[in-house]
C-alpha cells in the first residue's frame, strides 16, 4: 500500500495544512472585530449546509477549510471579538492556543503520574506558581497538605468540593452507603446555577440547598448563613458545605470571606470559594483584597479560561487537604496499579476529579504565564477593570441609565431609567445589530443589562463605541420608534 | 503604548511561532518511534527543571520551546508512539489535531445554542453521522426523541446515564429531595472503575452497586443479573440502572446486549452501554455484531478519542430519550435565558452534561471523518484487529505463553506459562527497556499481560518487533538471569 492510499495525512501535508490553519486563525483574529458578534443564523441553518451522510471516501483538506468559512463561520458567535461583552469572557491568546496545539500533538493521558510524569508535574508546579500569584496561603500548595489541579470548569470543581465535604461530614459513609437526605448545603441567592446542579448530582437534593439572603451589594449575609445553619441543626439535619462566590455571575458581587469563613470554622462546614472569573483580578496587588479570608477556605477555584488569556478548558481548583479529596474520589482497579503509585511519592490526578482521562492542559497555562510574565497579565487585567470603571462613570453621568450596583471590578450592571421594557428592547436591538454582544440578568426584580470587559483584545475604543451605540440605540427607542 | 510593550503576541509572531509548533509536532511524530515509550524519569525530575517562581516579565517563545524539549519531553510517556500497546490507545491524527487547533482559535462556548449555533448544530449533525456509521438505531438520532452529545470521557457519560436512570426511577424526586439509600445499580465484575465512581458521586453508595458474575469469556451473565435484581426487589430496594460493557478494559469482554437488554426491558431498568474503545470496531460491517442488542439500550457511549484517530477529549454519548436527560440536568437561571431557548427549536447542550461551559469539540471529529472517509477509518480499524489476531496466533503457537482468553478484537491478554512471577518481571523489564509499553491486569487471579493494538501509526513491523522483544526478554528471564 502506498502512502497515498494509507488514508493518514502525511507529515508533509500536516506541515502544510497546519500552516494554513495557523494563518486562518491569525486572519480570523484580525478580522473578527468586523464580524457580527452574535451569530445571525436561524435554527437549522448550519445543519442545512451539511450533507446528511458522512463521506465514504476521504475528502481533500481544502474542501473542509472551505466549509469552515462558508458553513461554520456564519454560525459562530464570536467570543474572541473585542466587542464581546456578554456573560463572562472566555478569552484566549496566541501562547495559549499554541500550548493547546502542542498538547494535542503530544496526545498524552495524565490520569496517573506514570502515564506521563511531565503532565502531572508541570500541572502541580504551575498551579503552585498561580497560588503565589494570587496570594493563596501555603496550605493550598503542593508543599503542604494541599495542592492544585486543573479541572474543566468551575461546575466540576464545585461538584468535587461538595463531594469531599459530603464525605468529610459523614465519615466517608455516603460514598459507601449513599446519601440519606440529611445533608445540607449553603450558598447565596446570587450563586452560580452550577451549585444547584452539583447538589442534585451529588444526591443531596435541591430541597437541601439553602439560598442564603444577600445584602444591598448582592453579597451573602454571614449572619443569615449562621442562622440558617443553626435552624437546620435544630431540625436534625447535617449542614456540610458552603459555597461563597468572589464575583457572582449576575452582578460580580463579592461574598465576605472573612465572616463566612469564621462561620464555617466555628460550625465545622467545608468552605468552597468560587472565584471563577474575578479571582484573576487578585494577581494585581490593588485588587488582592477580594480574596481576603480565603485562608479560612477548604477549597478554591479560579478559571484562567475566563480572564487569564488561556483558552477553555482550564479551571484551577485548590484544596487545603488533598487527602480528603483523594479519599473521596479514589478508585484503584488492578489495571491501573503501578510502582510509582504504590510508592506514594507521586500525585495521580485521576483521584482529584470526576474523569479518569485527562489531557496535558497545564502546557497552555505555562505558555501564557511565561509569555506574558506576571507583569503582562497584571497590565491587561488592570486595563480591563479601568475600562469597566470608565463605562460605569459614563452610566452614572447619563440621564438615561442608572447603575444597578456599584461595579467592583470589570462587570457593569445597568438599566434604562424608563424601565424593563425599554431595557429589554434595547438589549435585543443591540445584539441584533451585530456590533456588540451584551447579556442580561435580573437584579431586584429589574431587567438589567450586563457589560463585562475581559476579552483579550478589548481596548478603550471598543468600550467607547459600545457606549455610543448603546446611547444612540436607546435614543431611538426613547423616541418611541418601532421597538 | 507600542505593540512591543502590549505584552500580547503579535499576529506576525503568532504565525511564525504557530509554524514552529506545527513543525515541532510533525518532527515529534516522525521521531517518536525512537524515544523510550514509558518515560524513564524519577518522581520530581521534571519539577526540578522548573524555576520555583513564575517570571515577572514575559519570556521569548524560543525559551519556552527549548524547555519543552529539554524539561518536558523526557517526562513524557509517548502515547503517540507506534510502540504504545498499554491500556487503551488514545490515538490522534493530523486532521484531529488541526480541528482542535481551529477550535482553540475560534474559542467559542457552546453551552447554549445561541452562544454559537454552529458549535451545537455541527455536534448534533456529526453525532448523527456517527450513529449511522455504527448502525445505531434511529431512536438515538436527533430526528427522533434521542440524540448525541460530546462528553469529555466515558466516566462522565456513565455518570450522566446513571443520573438520568436515578431520576426516571424516582419520578425525578432524587433531584429534589436527595437519595434515600434504596436505589441499586448493576454492572459486571469486569466493568470499568468509573461505574463505581459514578455510583459514589451520584449518592447511591458503593454498597448499592452489584458486581454481577461473568462467564468464562468475562462477559456479564444475564441470568445472574436477573436474579440479583429480583433479590434486591424482594429486599425492598429500587433497582434502576445497568451498565453493560462492549469491550471491558481488563480483557475486552463483550457483554451480551440482547439478553441483558431483555432483562432491563422486562424489569424497567435503564440500560447504559459503555463501548468506549471497542464501539469503534462497529463501523466495520464484519464487527458490527458486537453492538447487536444496542436497540434495547437507553444510552450508549463510544470514545473516538480512543480508537478513532480523534485526540482527547471526545466521548460520544447517545440517549434514546433526551427529555429524561435534560430534565435531570437542566438549570435555567435568568442570566442564561434567551429567545432561542424559549422557542424550544434548539438544543442547549449545557443540559446534557455536568459542566456548563463547553468547547467546539465536534470540529475535530468532523475533520477526522471527512479526511479519512468512512472507508479510511474502516481500513485502519481492520488492520489493528488483524495485527492483534496475528499476535494472538503467535502466542498460541508459543511454548512460553498462553492466551488468557480468546481476543475478540484488538486487545490480547496473555501470560507466561511459568507463572505470575515471571509474567510480572517480564512486564517490568519490557517497560524499562523503553522499546514498548504494555500494561497488565488480573484475570482468574493470574497476573496477565495486555497488548492493545490501536495507536494511529502502529504497523505490522511494530507488532512483530514487540513479539520478538517479548520472546527474547522472556528467554533471558527463563534462564534465571537476574530479574
Amino acid at each position: 500500500m502506498n502512502e497515498q492510499s494509507s488514508f493518514h495525512m502525511t507529515p508533509e501535508e500536516f506541515r502544510r495544512r497546519g500552516r494554513e490553519v495557523v494563518d486562518w486563525i491569525a486572519d480570523y483574529w484580525q478580522r473578527v472585530e468586523s464580524l457580527p458578534v452574535l451569530s445571525q443564523v436561524r435554527p437549522g441553518k448550519v445543519r442545512a449546509g451539511l450533507p446528511s451522510q458522512p463521506p465514504a471516501q476521504g475528502e481533500p483538506f481544502e474542501a473542509i477549510l472551505h466549509d469552515v468559512e462558508t458553513v461554520i463561520l456564519p454560525g459562530v458567535t464570536h467570543w474572541q471579538s473585542p466587542n464581546f461583552f456578554a456573560f463572562f469572557p472566555a478569552n484566549a491568546s496566541g501562547p495559549a492556543v499554541l500550548g493547546e496545539l502542542l498538547s494535542a500533538g503530544l496526545g498524552v493521558q495524565g490520569m496517573l503520574w506514570a502515564t506521563s510524569p511531565a503532565c502531572t508535574e508541570l500541572e502541580t508546579h504551575v498551579l503552585d506558581w498561580l497560588a503565589d500569584m494570587l496570594g493563596l496561603p501555603a496550605r493550598f500548595k503542593s508543599c503542604g497538605n494541599g495542592g492544585g489541579v486543573i479541572q474543566d470548569t468551575a461546575s466540576s470543581a464545585s461538584l468535587c468540593a461538595l463531594l469531599a465535604a459530603r464525605e468529610r461530614a459523614t465519615g466517608y459513609a455516603s460514598n459507601e452507603r449513599g446519601c440519606d437526605g440529611r445533608l445540607v448545603a449553603y450558598t447565596s441567592t446570587q450563586a452560580h446555577s452550577s451549585i444547584e446542579k452539583a447538589v442534585k448530582i451529588a444526591g443531596l437534593g435541591r430541597a437541601n440547598l439553602r439560598l442564603v439572603e444577600v445584602d444591598e451589594t448582592f453579597a451573602m449575609r454571614p449572619d443569615a448563613l449562621a442562622r440558617r445553619i443553626e435552624e437546620d441543626r435544630a431540625a436534625g439535619l447535617l449542614p456540610c458545605f458552603v459555597c461563597a462566590t468572589v464575583g457572582t455571575t449576575s452582578s460580580n458581587a463579592i461574598d465576605p470571606l472573612p465572616e463566612i469563613g469564621r462561620v464555617c470554622r466555628e460550625k465545622g462546614l467545608w468552605l468552597h470559594v468560587d472565584a471563577a472569573m474575578s479571582g484573576t483580578a487578585a494577581i494585581c496587588p490593588e485588587f488582592r483584597q477580594i480574596l481576603n479570608g480565603v485562608e479560612l477556605a477548604d477549597s478554591f477555584c479560579v478559571n484562567p479560561h475566563k480572564w487569564m488569556f488561556t483558552n477553555f478548558d482550564c479551571d484551577c481548583f485548590y484544596v487545603a487537604d488533598r487527602a480528603a479529596l483523594i479519599r473521596t474520589l479514589s478508585i484503584l482497579p488492578d489495571y491501573l496499579k503501578n510502582k510509582a503509585t504504590e510508592s506514594g511519592a507521586v500525585i495521580d490526578y485521576r483521584d482529584w476529579h470526576i474523569q479518569l482521562g485527562r489531557r496535558f492542559r497545564s502546557l497552555k497555562l505555562w505558555f501564557v504565564i511565561r509569555s506574558y510574565g506576571v507583569a503582562g497579565l497584571q497590565h491587561h487585567v488592570r486595563r480591563h477593570v479601568a475600562l469597566a470603571q470608565d463605562f460605569a462613570r459614563w452610566v452614572e453621568e447619563s440621564s438615561s441609565f442608572v447603575l444597578s450596583v456599584r461595579p467592583p471590578l470589570n462587570l457593569v450592571c445597568f438599566r434604562h431609567v424608563r424601565g424593563d421594557g425599554l431595557s429589554s428592547s434595547l438589549l435585543e436591538r443591540l445584539n441584533a445589530s451585530g456590533s456588540l454582544y451584551l447579556t442580561h440578568t435580573t437584579l431586584n426584580d429589574r431587567f438589567t443589562l450586563r457589560l463585562c470587559v475581559g476579552q483579550t483584545n478589548t481596548e478603550e475604543r471598543h468600550v467607547k463605541r459600545a457606549w455610543e451605540t448603546i446611547c444612540e440605540t436607546a435614543k431611538e427607542l426613547e423616541k418611541g420608534g418601532p421597538v
